[in-house]
């Protein structure tokens, strides 16, 4: 018989602060975040993941922790994990890499979530100007099903997936977002459209060393503080996946990642038990920690003649 | 905050035989076996279950053990669980349960199943004069998905479900059963129609002392022998439920069943990772053990006017 | 063989007004509207249906229609349809009416919808504030699939249904809306929470005489007067189903609706091709003229004992 | 405002024979059948169809036609039709031509369909030896659902698809479908595991003249007896799709079809109202006429390196 079941790479003791943990979490993108573990094509594995805030906001029935969030410091990533090739060759830049999400779920012991709205004065949301004030309701999870003391009268079953799924950009790739991001923020958006924002979802979120993690990265090195200084943050979706908020990438999808470094460098985070489409007053998602199960796929160079 | 996660009423030690698990199996219907666990509506809980030859067919690459294997011990199941309302009254006679299936999968380091076809001499099955042969396939879980090394190039996600799932019958019910099948058993079919027999689905499968499990029942007792020569047998669907195999009754469904004796002693066990519509070649799905996470639902009396 | 394929039993003429169908149409709740047509149990008929404003908005790239709409005219409904058993005995308060939506779409050569934002000087809307001028996309229809030439970049399939679906109330019922309508419009919501607004969608829309069509009713007769001054309006849902604007009441499902008076006198219009979860921005579903095909099942009487 | 609703390009009318239709059908595969209409990549267009019997076999409450039914004329597919680009250019040999099923269902007024077992004597069936007689069930369809008089007591929802679906052979693959038909033919399978005949699934077939239908080759030609002595037989599934009997082509569904011919020359029949897993018992499906809307995508040349 042969060996079954998937290989833990990446384990959480939720127990543990986010840089406590055995394989540390980091909360930016940067293509000089070292890898964590390392997994083989056609290999089923298993990834654990704090919740967003890396336990920042439990399940107290109140909303102070929502009011004074920092934002500093989301999200908490699990990995970067590289990816080999069966004998060993790593990815490399140019190729597609294939994620399969065999299996998901909560933590056992952990089964919770939260929504919120954040507080006007603290970062608020689409409808803040409806709901200014900090709001938080506890999800408990009966399986595929959740129910919230502070709803009552709803249970609904939930579409669980990652937040966050990607790939670490290349410093050419970084660059590029820093200087788009660094132009939106000082000129703005120059008259878009409906349409175009549906598409390009502009949003810039700078570099900043404050709640900065980079996992593996000595904290008071230089390294570290060149990195912290122009890693890119989590909040906006980017061309390496990253902040994805898709409802539908749960158990049995499977999502097609550019690779722009040696090895991929595969990251994940931020799960949701539930989501409407997309993420759009912030925190609309219930939000939890969990696991996931994945499988890697061939490597293809796709060339398109129309 | 509040409690949460499901409560294991049901534990399964998979290096333990089923009947030196901490609370024995049992492979019969009877009214008398004896609850081993009681649970309230509305509380969600957990049962384990060994697969239905309860280890006896295992995951080598022979098909030795199908070859040779006991028909008599089949089912074993887990329960019967009591159910009593958040007053501790128990159901009773003429209500309905409802139970949701929230969850289920195999059990962690278990992620294997098997299918097979048994031997002309052995039982057989529908095909059985073209694949007279026992054969064996094992299959392992990755998530949703299976794979064979004996079918090689497949690979699907199953739709997982209990093949077993029912209420103890009553005695009169149980006397009902046996009066019925010794009548089949003696006298045959009687010229059915085709669709005759997809509704009836008659099948004759009288009690027997051989391979008999009784759960709580204490062996070499006279009420052991007792209720061993009157116990229905598993393997035909009857008006308890049972052996439904209806791959639908996945994550997210919920079946209404009858209840019979006090308490409605609820079992279930036969698990099964994918099957086509009923297991029409006797071991056509894919076996294995789990675990269900379960919760039940208010008793209704129905009352229908036309 | 047998009869087969639907009988159409409610016929649309898109090149006429809703006034001047075959069989006229109504855009009010009354039970004393007559029914136009009948059907039985069991059969399988069709009902066609205009658009919400019954042609008044058009497939023109201009919001000019939008922008000016009537809304004391919406919805144009069709129907009543009496129900009667296989013996011809009608349904009769009391009754729970099942009705299977069997297939439905747009009707042939008028494969088009459109989405719109109501000007805040003329209805409005959920996100008036940021969207105050009238705008409007006309939907093309490719099978399940729609494209809007005003939103360019999107092509997506439709889970189509129509907006609205119920029986006649009884004169008590109508008594009890246009009670609670009024002290709605007078004193207000008080202090609800979102969880009970979610749950109760407190809407007030008082009758009047204006834009009031009542079907078979003669106009300018003292009996049209009386029953446009009760006549409940058709934008609130209400306990006889209505404006229900549920998404998943499409090809395949059945909907439980209760009899108020003799004969069920069943109505439904306002056709969507696509819809999120409620038409929470007022004209947010792609509105469209188009077909049902459905099928009355058995009146049930359910006593429910917990 | 723009054109909508599909073009109908084959029109079909049931009072009238496959060879007597405005354009005739056919029910061979060959590079030289000319085709019968034209058809832009983008454009949504209609083909209605015969059952694949058409007409032969009857909604009559006997399985008279079933017994003596000609397999020589099976199937009569509608087409072929040319695809060209936007700029009226073909498509050519080495292009992937993505067919995109926008809608599909009865054709008005012919809502019916059968199921049979063919005679032990005549083609018989994958249980012929258990159902030696040829039988007929008529299904009648009431929108998703059908229901059949033969056998009472079952009402379920289909999944209608084509049974055909494919392009035409080159002159070079027709040689090699015809040489390794005759080989298998004439000498059998060799031996081949059930893992590989699920893969291969041999089927020979080979050409002849009778009940030969070549659509707009004028029947009493050299050409015709020419076309009709090599051109393949429909019954087998080969590289070119055809007989994929594959439940799930149904509407919102896209098929990759690769391209031997100039204008692809696309072909399409056998509808089924639904079907299992392939049709293992040669009349399994619902077999019926029926219409079908397509959106044709554009071509991909795909070049994997793995």
């Amino acid at each position: 018989m042969s060996k079954h079941g998937p290989r833990l790479v990446v384990p959480i003791d939720l127990k543990k602060k986010p840089w406590e943990q055995t394989l540390p979490l980091h909360n930016r993108w940067h293509p000089d975040i070292p890898s964590v573990a390392e997994v083989t094509v056609g290999e089923l594995f298993r990834v654990e993941m704090v919740d967003f805030s890396g336990g920042g906001i439990t399940n107290s029935y109140t909303a102070e922790d929502i009011k004074h969030a920092d934002f500093s410091i989301v999200h908490y990533l699990s990995g970067p994990i590289r990816v080999v090739d069966t004998d060993g060759i790593p990815a490399k830049p140019g190729d597609l890499l294939a994620v399969e999400i065999c299996n998901l779920g909560p933590l056992p012991g952990d089964e919770w979530g939260y929504t919120a709205t954040f507080d006007r004065e603290n970062g608020g949301g689409f409808l803040t100007d409806h709901f200014p004030c900090a709001t938080k309701a506890i999800w408990y999870f009966e399986g595929i099903y959740t129910y919230s003391p502070q709803i009552p009268g709803v249970r609904f079953p939930g579409l669980t997936h990652p937040g966050i799924i990607g790939t670490a950009p290349s410093m050419e790739l970084l660059n590029v977002w820093n200087e788009r991001e660094r132009e939106l923020e000082k000129n703005g958006l120059q008259s878009l459209k409906l349409c175009d924002v549906l598409h390009t979802r502009p949003l810039a979120n700078l570099p900043t060393a404050e709640g900065c993690h980079l996992g593996l990265v000595k904290a008071d090195t230089s390294e570290w503080a060149n990195i912290a200084s122009e890693a890119a943050r989590t909040i906006p979706g980017r061309e390496n996946g990253g902040n994805c908020d898709i409802k539908n990438l749960s158990k049995g999808s499977k999502i097609y990642l550019p690779v722009f470094v040696e090895g991929a460098n595969f990251s994940t985070g931020d799960m949701h038990f539930s989501q409407g489409d997309g993420e759009v007053s912030f925190c609309g998602a219930i939000e939890m920690s969990g696991f996931l199960e994945l499988k890697y796929f061939c490597y293809l160079i796709l060339v398109f003649l129309i």
